[in-house]
């Protein structure tokens, strides 16, 4: 395979990563919307995607595998495909997300609606532009918009701490409430393991721009919940 | 490098790769034994110990990008390195959750013990197994062993989802126990990812050994809660 040959096929790996990467952002989104909207269809349509995105998975990574065992890759290529095959994994976890999401909607609806001491669809528009902004420093190799998503995880993990407190202490409060509380909490904490695989990506990138390894940035704890 | 000299590197990146493991096993075991024990000081240990592993990571995974960048692998060592790397990011979480578990174990000893309906130290059991297994068949590379870790995963999703429903009725009943029932919670829910994580290196043993992808094996859903 010549080099010219070599780097189409490196953008063909970048457009498939990247149909795999919309696949995912939109189960999550679908899933969330379900939530809000209480929409048992909804939860049904991110079930019933999950063999897709699964199926994508597989696809992206023997592709990337096959580029390496055909070219020996420059450095910076190996890299990237590294990065790639990395990404790939976060994804199609980040698809298990919005089905666990959507499986908690499916058993949350089967109970009166409350109003719970936690705004989940403000939780996941920060994690839905974690995951947007990790994927477009991994279009443009933008380092500094990779340690930006860092940052934003941090937040996220300080949001899901508080939906843990609030909605602990309203089972407590309201025992009646208890399943609906309970169904919220595993929802923040689906969205914040979301933030985790976006703040995966970011790391992944810079390892990939850099050449140098940034993951357990300072500050960075493993409090997730 | 020769082929000979190549060999001993994939020998060295084998014996890297299972002293992480070590690291991140004992890890669980410390963090689970001070949940029994209630022991303060155990707790401390496991987020001491946490650099250290996030810094074995590093290592190992600069040490395989290395291998890969000098020499063309044979497709079987190609996938032999890519499946270290892999294998490598799920050890580096599964110290992650020995942390988490840590962390609601400190949470827990703050309220009076209580006898909840969940047996965690049966389900560590489970889980270690499946982590000692899943690092067994890749010493061997035995795919039939990962493919017992894969079923195993079932039985501890089945664990899980049980003490998720007898500690949320313990919630409803008993709102005084909810802080404890919920830490619990939390950590049952831990262990299962640990699990998972288990699971996910026995897929990458088996994409290793079969050069076929195993990955979504029929049965398995993402019902990780």
């Amino acid at each position: 395979m010549t080099r010219t040959r070599f780097h189409q096929e490196l953008e063909e790996l970048k457009h498939r990563i990247l149909a795999m990467a919309g696949m995912a952002e939109q189960a999550v989104d679908l899933a969330v919307q379900a939530y809000s909207q209480r929409d048992i269809a909804m939860c049904q349509r991110v079930l019933n995607n999950e063999p897709a995105i699964n199926r994508a998975e597989r696809e992206v990574d023997e592709f990337a595998v096959d580029l390496l065992a055909m070219q020996q890759p420059m450095a910076i290529d190996l890299r990237f495909i590294l990065a790639v095959i990395k990404i790939n994994a976060d994804l199609e976890r980040v698809g298990d997300q919005a089905v666990n999401i959507a499986q908690r909607v499916l058993h949350l609806v089967e109970y009166a609606p409350k109003d719970l001491p936690v705004d989940i669809p403000a939780m996941a528009s920060k994690v839905r532009k974690m995951v947007r902004d990790a994927l477009q420093c991994f279009i443009e190799g933008d380092a500094d918009l990779a340690k930006r998503v860092l940052e934003a995880d941090d937040e996220v993990d300080r949001m899901n701490k508080e939906a843990f407190a609030n909605l602990s202490a309203c089972m407590q409060d309201h025992p009646d409430s208890a399943a609906q509380a309970l169904d919220a909490l595993s929802i923040a904490r689906n969205l914040e393991r979301v933030a985790d695989h976006a703040t995966n990506i970011a790391e992944d990138v810079i390892f990939w721009i850099r050449g140098a390894d940034v993951r357990h940035h300072a500050g960075q704890t493993a409090s997730r919940i």
